[in-house]
Formats: structure tokens, sequence, C-alpha cells
């Protein structure tokens, strides 16, 4: 099958910068972090608005992506299951899904509430949640 | 910044063939659809349980990766937003968050519902919707 080319678009900065004592979810322990964008994607933050959760993905590139299958949550007590049906970092495309708080909008950086991405991790897109209005 | 290469896991195999004429979501008449992953993915599939939604990540390969703004939904009368506070197709790195319900699992292939992706799309990942409990 062909491949395809991510450029990321950004940077996370965060305090977080050990992936073994990174929390798992944001809600066990993540602190907030600036999304630094390259300048010149500045356009495609436009209509973004503080107090709004967005989607965050991330190119999570500390990721092994040989794995299929792990227990989840390295937990050895539970079943090895497919990666698909986990949220282990580890997998064939390492694309990291976060719900985040918009805390402000400074020129091309955002700040966001309880982000578990590590300092350095790529950015490849934003997106809204969907409502039922749209 | 460094950049970083997408590895299709699969296709998605669908009656829709036409951009101009494929819902903008789901609910908007999409059709059911298979998920064909390359057979050295299968393990990677182990615990997806019929019945169940989970969130479909889709590279959509035949997106405009130059576009940084648009009018949300091709409407004249909407402003001119962001690309990153929309959920139109054309941006950096075009990758499709699809919510789908698994209708069933087939060895390597996967029957959805509602699925709003074009015959051929590349897959890249599956992964589980979070609960409270996980």
């Amino acid at each position: 099958m062909a491949e395809y080319t991510l450029r990321p678009v950004g940077r996370v900065e965060s305090a977080l910068t050990d992936r073994a004592a990174a929390p798992r979810q944001p809600d066990e322990g993540a602190p907030d972090a600036w999304l630094v964008f390259d300048d010149r994607y500045a356009p495609a933050l436009d209509g973004l608005v503080p107090g709004t959760d967005v989607l965050l993905f991330t190119w999570l590139d500390r990721a092994d992506r040989e794995t299929l299958a792990v227990r989840p949550r390295g937990d050895a007590t539970r079943p090895v299951t497919g990666v698909f049906a986990t949220r282990a970092p580890d997998r064939p495309n390492p694309i990291g899904l976060h719900t985040v708080h918009i805390l402000a909008v400074a020129g091309a950086r955002v700040h966001v509430r309880n982000l578990e991405a590590l300092d350095g991790t790529p950015i490849l897109d934003v997106k809204p949640i969907l409502t039922p209005d749209r």
C-alpha cells in the first residue's frame, strides 16, 4: 500500500518530559501546556475560541510501531488485547487523540488545560468537536 | 520540523466513490462499509466487539493539503474560517476521524454502519471510545 508523509504543524510545550512518569489520561494529573504552531499555520487557527473544547491530534514519536497487541495499561492481570481495541501509544500509526480545553490563543500559540502529551510531541491537526447543530 | 511516514493498515471498501456526492457526515446518508485490513494486522483487531462503537482514523488521500482556511461546508454565506476550527477534509494533515458502529468482525475484515469515507480510503488506526471505567 502507498505510504503518506505527515508534516507536523507545531509542537507541544509542556513540563512533561519523561514517558514513564507521564499520566496515561488527562484526568490523571496532566499539566496545562502550550500548543506552539509554526507561524505559517496561523491562518488555520482562525476561529479557535478560548473556553471551548477541541480535538488535538499528535504524533506519538516515541512509540513502538511494531507492537500489535498489549496488556492494557501495562497491567499483567489483564489479557493480551489487540492495540486497535486499546488506547496504548504503541501501535502501527501512533496518532494521539486528545480532547483539550482552550484557555487562551496568542498568535500561533494556544494554551490548553490538562494535556498528557510529552514536551516536544509533534502536532498534526486540530478539529472541532461536532455538536448537533454543527 | 521532522516528517513522519504513515503506513496504512487497510482500506475502506464502500459503495461511495464520488467525493462530490459523498455525505459530509455519517447521519447524512452514509452507507454501511467494510474495513479491510492487511492480514498482517489481524492480531491488532483482537478485542474489537460487534455491537460497540469505535473511533476510526483514515487518511483523506484526495484532500488538498495546502488549504488553511475555508467556508464551512462550502457555504458562501458563512465566514472564512481556519481549517483547525472546521471539519473540512482539506487541511495540512488530512486525517479523517469517524465514530463507527461495528456490525461484524470476520478475520481481518470489519463491517461498520454509516461510514462517510470514500471507497479505497486508507485506514490508519482504530481506537476504543473511552468510558469512565475504561
